[in-house]
């Protein structure tokens, strides 16, 4: 079976790790598409791992099995999960990794991953991308349920992403930067509906800095000019054009961000 | 259809952006076979992204889609280009990142990416790697043709690459550094045939350093000494045995390189 | 053939090399399966190279090809190898790289790189990986026997990784440290087997720091602690809850780590 198996872990590019694990997925399954989403997430930054898992799961094919290994519990009794919704697979620890996705797509179905049958053993306390992530994903992908893994969970971690405040006394709303791109692109937590075009012009407000009005694109600006667009994952970034916002206004995740209307 | 598409970003490694370009693309076509070319140009360096696309085109099977998204102009107005050539189609904005390849390829048909059935739609104002490039390659991967895209072009962009100068007064000729590797090797755009090896051992000057004589190798050299060679691509280097070039001499792109011959 | 086809290198991400290596082994066979392994070694490090080939390859697929190139003498006259053993055949420069996998394999046949008919012409100097391993790699995927590249060697470069030293008169063991991972975990030459628990508890002192026990786990310590604990690959690791080893005590590989034990 040629399923996709897309991986997200924190174990960066440096070691051999992350090739490890798909020579064991490839042991198991030779048809299965390894797909890298990133392994450059923070080490043990499970919300940066959630993040980058909901932003993009959505633009895979339908039946594709996301491993997302970001893991400092490993090797203690938390447990592991297999996430089964409509249209995907995920498997995780339960650290809150998938919770953005299990909230996303609704209804699902959570199995723990308990049955050593399939284990690479002797199972390390150290590397459970490798010895049960790694395998179970590649059994999942020639077929099997993932009721045969482990029993039906119905208790599990959920991450809270925070939410903008609106101040409806001052008539704004108060975000934050909840990542930066490698661009040095601030993105917010504030979504394109917040913005409410009917209220006239929005007014963005970081560091003391002032941005009138939400630009169509990276480029709609002056050289060097910071400016507000709506990012591709739908949320108000505040960007630079041909420089880093991050670097001008040295700032970074958890920056407050308010918005106004300028009516 | 198992073909070939090779992708070439200064988007990193650090965000999701590729793993969701090639989560876009399996969507469409799941037997495309997807290779990184790079995607650590520097960000916004359209240059190095056209030499980084020219210098590797031609070692990829005859029928290879490449992707070439360097592209500070997103959502402006540039046009976004197929380019076919005998061998292979190229994807790209209009902004000078394919021109190396157009010049080499020769007899290219040029065509723009317009037609947005294909798009991944809402189209985004700032990934359009994702929202119309990965789609249009998938598309493409499938077997159709160019023109279902958009229309024939005539006029685009062209990038010049730096030509060497030659002082016929003096004997000499002077280049420049236009690239440097991890390992700290200087690459200078003075070709090999530039050289003459019918003129005599040459003698390269940087930064005040005088190298006598073309070596075969990196190791042909004493421990630590510089040299000159003539790297894979076919440019005189400057070189370092067992170190780096670039932390010795302490420079980098732009840098001056003199060859005179000794005879 | 759909072989898998392990990449290793010190070439980086930054450079365009691998996808060229890429696009060469995939014309010759579309087939193959290309896994990355690491091109992160340090550049020039061929015992970080053979290390990381050395833990890794026995969870790929049998008959898994292996391309290790690490190289500083490319271009001199030391011999490429293809190494075949029972469940695997290895590429690479006769550097010392492939001598750990030689010496776990045991029973092996060596063979030269020797037969340009196969090589990429002209062949540079600089990019054997490109012109030489990767076209070798790819007619072997094939179903090419290594005796057609070249002749059977007896001689070839070994590789010793430190021992252990086991002092009887204070009672313990001094080992070092060989590799230092992403997270700052201090990987160590000192085997569990080493450890023999019959003898009770283990000490272990680093840089003046002392450690009682083996964890479990990198979660069963207190948040920040210095802990041991016996990594993926079946090693002592030195490593930190929630933290850096390596930032904590500002050390590296080489460091002595001495364990003895507490009766």
């Amino acid at each position: 079976m040629r399923k996709v198996i897309a991986l997200l872990t924190d174990f960066g590019l440096e070691d051999n790790f992350v090739g490890i694990m798909k020579g064991v997925i490839l042991r198991i399954n030779p048809a299965a598409r390894l797909v890298d989403l990133s392994h450059a997430i923070e080490p043990q930054n499970i919300r940066e791992g959630a993040l980058a898992l909901q932003s993009a799961y959505r633009y895979f094919p339908r039946g594709t099995i996301f491993l997302a290994v970001v893991d400092p519990g490993v090797g203690s009794a938390r447990a592991a999960l297999i996430v089964k919704s409509k249209g995907y697979l995920f498997l995780g620890p339960d650290n809150g990794i998938l919770a953005p996705v299990i909230s996303d797509e609704g209804k699902v179905d959570v199995y723990s991953i308990a049955n050593d049958r399939y284990f690479l053993k002797p199972v390390s306390r150290t590397f459970h991308g490798r010895d049960v992530f790694a395998p179970v994903a590649a059994h999942l992908s020639l077929g099997r349920h993932p009721r045969q893994f482990g029993r039906r969970l119905h208790n599990y971690r959920r991450l809270p992403i925070p939410e903008p405040r609106v101040d409806r006394g001052k008539g704004s709303i108060s975000g934050e930067v909840i990542d930066v791109d490698r661009f040095g692109n601030l993105l917010t937590n504030i979504r394109e509906t917040d913005l409410k075009p009917s209220r006239g012009k929005i007014v963005a407000v970081v560091k003391g800095r002032t941005i009138q009005g939400l630009s169509l694109s990276y480029a709609h600006a002056k050289r060097g000019e910071l400016l507000a667009v709506i990012g591709s994952k739908g949320y108000l970034e505040i960007s630079r054009n041909l420089g880093s916002a991050k670097d001008l206004l040295r700032t970074g995740i958890g920056q407050t961000v308010v918005v106004r209307w300028d009516r």
